[in-house]
């Protein structure tokens, strides 16, 4: 039997830098997992790539998927939806290649109620007026919608005790280089590889 | 108040290399842990220092630390008494600090049913003939022990299921970047930083 690949799944409050960081994860690791890429309804910024950065899809065609059961999770996040498509994850754990998802923590918690086996990974601001910072130079938005987030990233530091793993993101090197640390060793467990060790007594017997 | 120190517990196998691999961990990596020292009865190989890769102690001296219950675990393994010295390492673990204990299986178990909270990694061969070569290689022992030494082995692998995570040892540096991988990792459990966090988002509010 295959083993079954790993579902990661990178989340934290807004503006905390999971894209910076799932990006450097991805261009400095030598990594063997998908980067499962999300759905949106939100509008493309300066740089972002369909099909690369998001799927972005009007308010209408997201609704649809939603109807159809297509998305592992969506949530509603400053009046834009966010989701993952559901076949591509499964299909792709089955194949027992692991899958890594960089989603909102609404989104997160959903995931978990539904794939409570993956390995859930909080990316943390090292403290608030870092987060501050981050949120107000990304310079697209509103002070309405800064404030709106604000509020929403204390609400969602409560959620850190629903993760497995809190990374703090004082440097992208640092933050990727631990989740990377915490993939391998997940893959380390006794319980994941305890099969093939079984094979390997027989060998030896 | 500090946080526990973790126990790295690492095992395995007679003539699996664990002593090579801790060496080279705490040669190359930058590690936060104290390495727990063992006591053992069996006799100095070339090379090999008092204090620094052992503390050697006859027979006698080691059956005094048993009665006085000085010892965390203990175990006698082809003719030798091997123990860990109780005091160490309850006192570094307090004081927040990771102690690194590199054992035999037997006292490896011991130590899980005193100290559950432990990181226990089992260091496997990559196969049998592989550990046969490394136990003859060793060269200082004759065919009688190193027959009781190959039993022993077969019977080790399969306490396997017993420890937390699995780590092969194809490659010394490739074990132990997967060791220091392990420790990270555990570092960032949820659990471990959950009332370090509750400050932060006090701080926040």
């Amino acid at each position: 039997m295959e083993e079954q690949g790993l579902l990661i799944v990178l989340s934290g409050p807004s503006g905390v830098g999971k894209g910076t960081v799932r990006k450097h994860l991805f261009d400095h690791y030598n990594n063997d997992f998908d980067f499962s890429i999300s759905m949106t309804t939100r509008l493309k910024r300066a740089g972002e790539v369909e099909g690369v950065d998001y799927f972005f899809r009007t308010k209408e065609e997201f609704e649809q998927y939603i109807k159809e059961g297509k998305l592992l999770e969506y949530a509603n996040y400053v009046g834009n939806y966010y989701g993952t498509p559901i076949d591509y994850v499964r299909e792709t754990l089955d194949s027992g290649q692991d899958v890594f998802l960089e989603i909102e923590v609404q989104g997160a918690l959903k995931v978990k109620k539904r794939m409570p086996e993956g390995i859930f990974i909080f990316l943390s601001p090292p403290d608030l007026e870092e987060l501050k910072m981050r949120i107000k130079n990304r310079g697209t938005d509103s002070p309405e919608v800064i404030g709106q987030r604000m509020e929403k990233a204390v609400e969602e530091l409560q959620l850190i005790k629903y993760y497995d793993y809190v990374v703090e993101n004082d440097s992208v090197d640092e933050a990727a280089r631990k989740i990377r640390s915490i993939i391998e060793s997940e893959h380390l467990k006794v319980e994941r590889n305890i099969d093939r060790f079984s094979k390997i007594i027989e060998e030896m017997k």
